[in-house]
């Protein structure tokens, strides 16, 4: 488990933020969730650039890893502003995707 | 009106494929659809890297240019697979991000 996921787990059992680690170790990170962990439902979230990883993991996780056993049952998008290191006020969108069981696996 | 959008009226009035051309040009693509040409819908599509960017123009549109008028309706991804040139088997990502005209306004 990556620092980023067991910070996490702290807050919500089932979340795992995407950033610059190789790709993988999220899409293992999501899989593991649902079979070691016994996740009901996983949450899938990003920021900025990595919005377009976060979609590939959670395809590369329900249709390949997982496949007839999780669906993508919600999608979230949003945005934050915030001033940036220059004073600068800037916008960054985020995506939450939320990853579920299938019912005859739950 | 671009290329692309051109093309994409013969099939659908109201969709934007979002692309490498400069940022706005999605925005306003989006937001004319709305404002000149009577959209009630407008579905943003993209495909692999351009997904981040399609999320950024939905915020954009729905926060800043058509704040209260029109929201977030519905998200799907999706991914395609693909020989590419070197006939290897590629998986590429998609989304349709569809916002929807509020009822005030519609």
């Amino acid at each position: 488990m990556t620092d980023d996921q067991v910070r996490d787990r702290a807050k919500d059992d089932h979340v795992v933020f995407i950033g610059a680690k190789p790709f993988m170790n999220y899409v293992t990170g999501v899989v593991m969730q649902f079979t070691t962990q016994g996740a009901p439902e996983v949450v899938i979230k990003a920021r900025g650039k990595f919005i377009t990883r976060a979609v590939d993991i959670a395809e590369v996780a329900s249709k390949r890893f997982l496949e007839n056993q999780i669906d993508v049952s919600d999608i979230k998008i949003d945005s934050e502003e915030f001033q940036n290191k220059e004073g600068k006020q800037v916008r960054v969108s985020t995506i939450d995707i939320t990853l579920k069981k299938r019912e005859s696996f739950a």
